[in-house]
């Protein structure tokens, strides 16, 4: 097999690459570990910004988005049982964020791609990715399980969208590029529940017991989570402990937390990974392959988002004039914005959780940013343009 | 002897409030350790806020200071060899900040009280505070160095603005108050240097080897500092490899810093300080006394200004009224100015230091913040906003 952009990995990133490759008329076939159905149920992030709600739209993946997701024109930081909103709009001329899970932007991009769009092979693990430092690199793969056939793809360039743990980063010589990483000294445990969110909009807490974060997957099903120790077992969290726990840190005034059914429990740590530069001869990648930020700040998906319209831009631009200008500067404008969020993330995440070992003096320190945050200043501006994100260019 | 208000220390806090009660119609008695002489000798602080500069003039000690101070419009912060200028009115609604010395701020205090103000009694040692914690206080002082005669002076208030190492910190017994306490893990080299400065303007370096800031006293002294690690002899600096490092930590362009006699040299730690409240009983802490804060955003003594306006108004209406109300509020209303203070402070130290043990992802972050407060976004004027100061109300 041949083409021109072999894209490992039918996540999000590679998914909306090889559309926006399609678009542009530039050859490509994505190669998934996974079946089509594992892919469609794998959850992940869950909030869109505004620039990655315009490019689904732009790319015709905008219908069942635009009927289904809620848009959010803000939401509460609560603090010292108080809730302070921060209102998107009104400070970053007129955007807004979209609740839609990654699952339902991975089957409409999947349900566009088979309808019509380039070669999206499912059940097809990526072996090795060689001659990435040549011209003609190219990806080995079986298709059909561990008893499948062996085959290769040959490509002008990869494109790296197979997450953090994925062949792509395996196929970085040691030295080739610099690994930036940070574990959190603290997890999420995160909750699936069947009852309908208890307020239309994020609750981001900072209780001095530790953060937590009251969200949504859809109208009727919330999205909860708490902060726990590194190494935390769920079985130790029975679902009344949760709910009792999200009592008492999400307080503030009369609001009350509705309680349902867990559907599903589970505890992730939280870490910063930043691989520089994003490229490797003629393998670049895009999103988790990248890097990773803690979820605070939902950026993960719309870093993802970023990454690829950059990349299929470089594309673009090569197929059309033959100039890799944009394909040797891909790196580096991506890492400008990955920077930024990587900060904000880092900074979200700061705010809101109990550090151990933190005593008076850091607590007095994170409710003066919280009340700086969400005050008349500047501050409160920069962390509502912060979280609606900057569009895609 | 007997007064009203009975102010410990002659530094700049003391002597605003002795001023603003006189003007309240407050009696008041200020006691200093020092002599005239060594208190106007004193090198402290440089940089007044528009704030600290309004209360000064409302106060008539603004006349030389409106002859012989220097306006900022705006700093520069230079990291990876680039200049970036922060324009302050055009982020402030027109504020800017004021370079005239603490000491001659002090000189001007002193020379009003001793025209006519309230009783100025230096070589005074203030041995002890008795009975804060009743209706009548008493300061217990030695006259005329150590075979002097022992007073006391009876108060029905007294104001601790006698530093951190002051009697007034020695009156508060153990659990009256909490205090916060930090130190960082860098020091200052500092210099005074007889050359007129290399640019209009302070600048802050932030290079990966350290801090630097270049600074002025006048139009004809220089004021450089650099980031060493805690323990420096400065006698390990001789004056050329100051220079140098300097030239290496604030290069930017074709700027060229200029050298001249050494006129002093030293090494500072670098700490932070709250006690809260900033009161015990009848003895009201400003300043120094209450609080510490690192020198990178020239906080201390427009925070000391904050405080003595505050308490000012606070006694004058517990005079005019006999409410006890603001007095009872004065913490309070500090505290919150503080911890802004502290969190500005510790912000931009920590933005423009190199942390013992830092590695490129520390510095890829730092970067990534110096970039985004020096960008078009909300942050420029955050940075703006709290480095120009709040009006002190």
């Amino acid at each position: 097999m041949r083409t021109t952009v072999g894209i490992i990995g039918a996540g999000p990133a590679g998914l909306l690459l090889a559309r926006l490759l399609h678009r542009a008329g530039v050859d490509c076939v994505v190669l998934e570990t996974r079946d089509r159905a594992y892919v469609e149920r794998r959850q992940r992030a869950g909030i869109l910004e505004q620039g990655s709600v315009d490019i689904l739209r732009e790319c015709g993946a905008g219908d069942r988005l635009d009927r289904e997701g809620l848009t959010h024109r803000g939401f509460e930081l609560r603090f010292e049982g108080e809730a302070h909103r921060v209102d998107l709009p009104s400070r970053t001329g007129g955007r807004t964020v979209t609740i839609y899970p990654q699952t339902e932007v991975v089957k409409d991009l999947i349900a566009l791609q088979l309808a019509g769009g380039p070669p999206l092979l499912f059940d097809t693990r990526v072996v090795a990715v060689e001659k990435a430092d040549g011209e003609q690199p190219l990806i080995r793969f079986v298709r059909g399980g561990p008893q499948g056939q062996e085959d290769t793809l040959e490509c002008e360039f990869v494109a790296g969208c197979d997450g953090s743990y994925g062949a792509s980063r395996r196929a970085l010589p040691a030295g080739a590029v610099s690994m930036h990483a940070r574990t959190y000294p603290y997890s999420w445990l995160g909750i699936l529940a069947d009852v309908p969110p208890s307020s239309d909009e994020l609750l981001l807490a900072g209780h001095e017991r530790g953060f937590a974060l009251h969200s949504m997957r859809s109208p009727a099903v919330s999205r909860l989570y708490l902060q726990v120790p590194n190494g935390t077992d769920p079985r130790d969290w029975p679902d009344d402990r949760i709910w009792d726990e999200l009592d008492v840190r999400l307080a503030a005034g009369n609001w009350r937390l509705r309680r349902g059914p867990v559907l599903a429990k589970s505890v992730s740590g939280l870490r910063s990974q930043v691989i520089e530069p994003m490229r490797y001869g003629r393998l670049l990648l895009a999103g988790d392959a990248a890097h990773i930020v803690p979820p605070s700040a939902a950026k993960g998906l719309n870093l993802a988002f970023g990454d690829v319209v950059t990349m299929a831009r470089a594309f673009a631009h090569w197929h059309r004039t033959g100039s890799a200008a944009l394909l040797d500067r891909y790196s580096d404008n991506c890492l400008r914005r990955v920077w930024q969020a990587q900060f904000f993330s880092h900074e979200l995440t700061t705010m809101l959780h109990a550090a151990p070992g933190a005593d008076a003096y850091d607590r007095a320190m994170q409710l003066t940013w919280l009340r700086r945050v969400t005050g008349p200043t500047a501050a409160a501006a920069e962390l509502a343009e912060n979280y609606a994100g900057a569009p895609l260019v």
